[in-house]
């Protein structure tokens, strides 16, 4: 008989059961207002969407060529990478080569590969900004890639905790080889770096040879700000970019720009092309198709696309800033930051708010959030929570905080030890 | 700069390489007639098809579950499982609990998931048989799991090699924890295990305890013979799927079916979710979709819906073996075996047919093939060639082996050292 100790050892980390542990709450609780899911709204899709986009495509490249693309094994690196290319020009002016994009499933695809590149011994490291999506956790475990938490400070990464990690590292004789972060509305935290940052960020990792991961989901809901990408001139960027939120989850595409030269081989897309050949062969081309038809329906401009859902995102991430105003006047113990866009906030509470405090939550209150150590390994956040509201209503919103509000102030009146 | 010796290990493997060498020989003589690709053909198919299959599918959950399943993320197990299991039961008369099937990007990310799994540290070893599929390779390559082959023999697998290769391992302190093969039309031997193999087989495997990896790409394009799986008593088989061949390349749908229950922990399919959520976070449901509405549309059965597909494939096989017949007829040095289905038959030659051959026969003769020694980990077949012509006319069948011939007397005629 299996036994789980003798499986890998990452299928015992809480890295990879948190997010299981969340879903089962949400699952046991059906009636309860979710402030948990960072999911992007469906309501302006319809199923003719697909039929539409895959027709749009199909024109695009004619039948032909569509009958050999849609029913046959593609290339690796992707059959819509000039398509991404021009996409990435329009919303993010940023210049890439095709040849030097990998389409991914999904994001989550495009970190592990990088994970699983840049890993060559036990010497290696990822330094990741905390907290983290445990995504980039969990990846980390599967690759044997430790990872070292560099503060989020104020504006997103803390610049003299990120140089003294590396340094570090090397002082033990370690290799940090890239630095994962969302400058965008980051996931968990909503914080964003301010362009001082991004020009200092971008000189400081060129000077220490460490490449910057630059995951991008949320930055198209709020007010634009240059990608690192866009403003490196060092060369020092891999990009990673997702359509799950901008264009359909339901495809599971995303990719990495990764034009790098390798030495002894060909570009870093080159490299990580290889390891996805061994994984997942190529990112489903219908899946690819349906994705190319929205870009080239919209002249591959996702910002103006994405309009109406960033408005409804906006409207519902300051409905929740005014409704926490509204029930925590100051003096309170409870704060909160406030992002200028995206789809997280986090509030600090009076007490430590873990997995327990959670069910008693959505059992007593009808109010489910996330507790924000999960982003920490454990090693922080114990009184903080996460707060999503991309799926909800106004009056969800106003319902919800109403009923979190019951949860703090019963807290509050047991007084915590 | 990047350096490819800071890399992972793997990608200065030739695993990793020569599928990319040998698409580039394809891609320098496009005029070349090909005995290279095991792919399916996809003259039956027309873009019309992926949307009739959606709105099968789509008619089948009804449009407001439609809505969040294309446009949400998904369970990492998958959506349509249920409809896998059915597809099971009739094409292969398998039961399996939905609950134990996870849906994944090919079978190449079942194989990827299940190593990544049962690789718990150093002392764990995969055992397959030999020559093997280079996907097997690579992938174990990435979870730093090594492979030790057992001899194909006659029938496919060599039950005494098994066992004396399990032996071997365990003497030597290893723990080989599962068998990867192909009974059916394997990749690239086109063998096939005979019943009495398969079923002493199972009780080996059981006695030893090592797992049964059952891939089963071909198995319907041939004779029906029971799979491992319908014939297991000892829950010993994981069974691995693929819809590429049967319903469509282009989805990238294959699946793991693995109810093995583990201690401490669910089923094995639990826990190769688990991974997945780190890797690809669950299949692009609209690949699902695609596929679940071929599966409805012919009531489960595709080995019904691949008549003609079956047929085509057939023929060519039979038009390979018979035009090599007439080509060198006995006594030879060249030789073969007949395979009775499935899209591979091996040649032997009497000169060593490696990589440079392959070019000169490309560029002079105009005929490609694969050079066995690419599914030896170069330890092995040297003087063997594969043979797939599933993609080709009878016309280019018959002209491709006049070609092969000319090739085959040239280096006669040189006589080898």
């Amino acid at each position: 008989m299996l036994d789980l100790s003798e499986l890998h050892p990452s299928l015992s980390d809480p890295a990879l059961t948190s997010m299981n542990l969340l879903n089962e709450v949400a699952d046991r609780y059906p009636g309860a207002i979710s402030f948990a899911p960072g999911r992007p709204y469906a309501g302006f899709f319809s199923v003719e969407d697909v039929h539409r986009y895959l027709r749009v495509y199909v024109d695009h490249i004619g039948p032909r060529v569509a009958r050999d693309r849609l029913f046959q094994y593609g290339r690796t690196k992707g059959v819509i990478q000039d398509l991404i290319a021009r996409n990435l020009a329009a919303d993010e002016g940023i210049t890439a080569d095709p040849e030097s994009i990998v389409v991914t499933v999904g994001c989550q695809e495009a970190l592990f590969l990088l994970m699983r590149t840049l890993r060559a011994d036990e010497r290696d490291v990822l330094l990741a900004t905390t907290p983290m999506y445990v995504g980039v956790t969990g990846a980390a475990r599967l690759t044997d890639l430790p990872v070292v938490p560099v503060e989020s400070g104020r504006t997103g990464i803390d610049l003299d905790d990120f140089a003294a990690k590396i340094d570090k590292c090397r002082r033990d004789g370690l290799r940090p080889r890239a630095c994962y972060l969302v400058p965008d509305f980051a996931n968990p935290t909503g914080l964003s770096l301010d362009l001082e940052t991004r020009l200092a960020l971008l000189d400081l990792a060129a000077e220490q040879d460490v490449l910057l991961l630059e995951d991008n989901p949320y930055g198209l809901f709020g007010p634009r700000m240059p990608t690192l990408r866009s403003l490196d001139r060092h060369g020092v960027v891999v990009y990673l970019g997702s359509y799950s939120k901008t264009a359909m989850p339901g495809a599971r595409v995303g990719f990495v720009a990764a034009g790098q030269p390798v030495r002894g081989g060909g570009t870093l897309a080159d490299e990580l092309a290889k390891v996805k050949s061994m994984i997942s062969v190529n990112t489903p081309p219908v899946a690819q198709a349906v994705i190319a038809g929205k870009l080239l329906e919209n002249d591959f401009d996702l910002r103006a696309a994405n309009r109406a859902e960033t408005e409804l995102y906006g409207r519902n991430l300051r409905l929740l800033l005014d409704g926490l105003a509204r029930r925590f006047p100051p003096p309170s113990r409870v704060t909160w930051n406030r992002p200028g866009g995206g789809f997280f906030a986090v509030l600090s509470v009076p007490f430590t708010a873990d997995d327990e405090v959670l069910a008693h939550s959505a059992r007593e209150h009808g109010v489910i959030w996330t507790p924000m150590h999960h982003f920490y390994g454990g090693q922080g956040g114990h009184r903080q929570i996460r707060l999503a509201c991309s799926l909800l209503t106004p009056d969800q919103i106003d319902a919800g905080l109403d009923r979190l509000a019951a949860l703090i102030s019963e807290w509050e009146q047991r007084g915590e030890q």
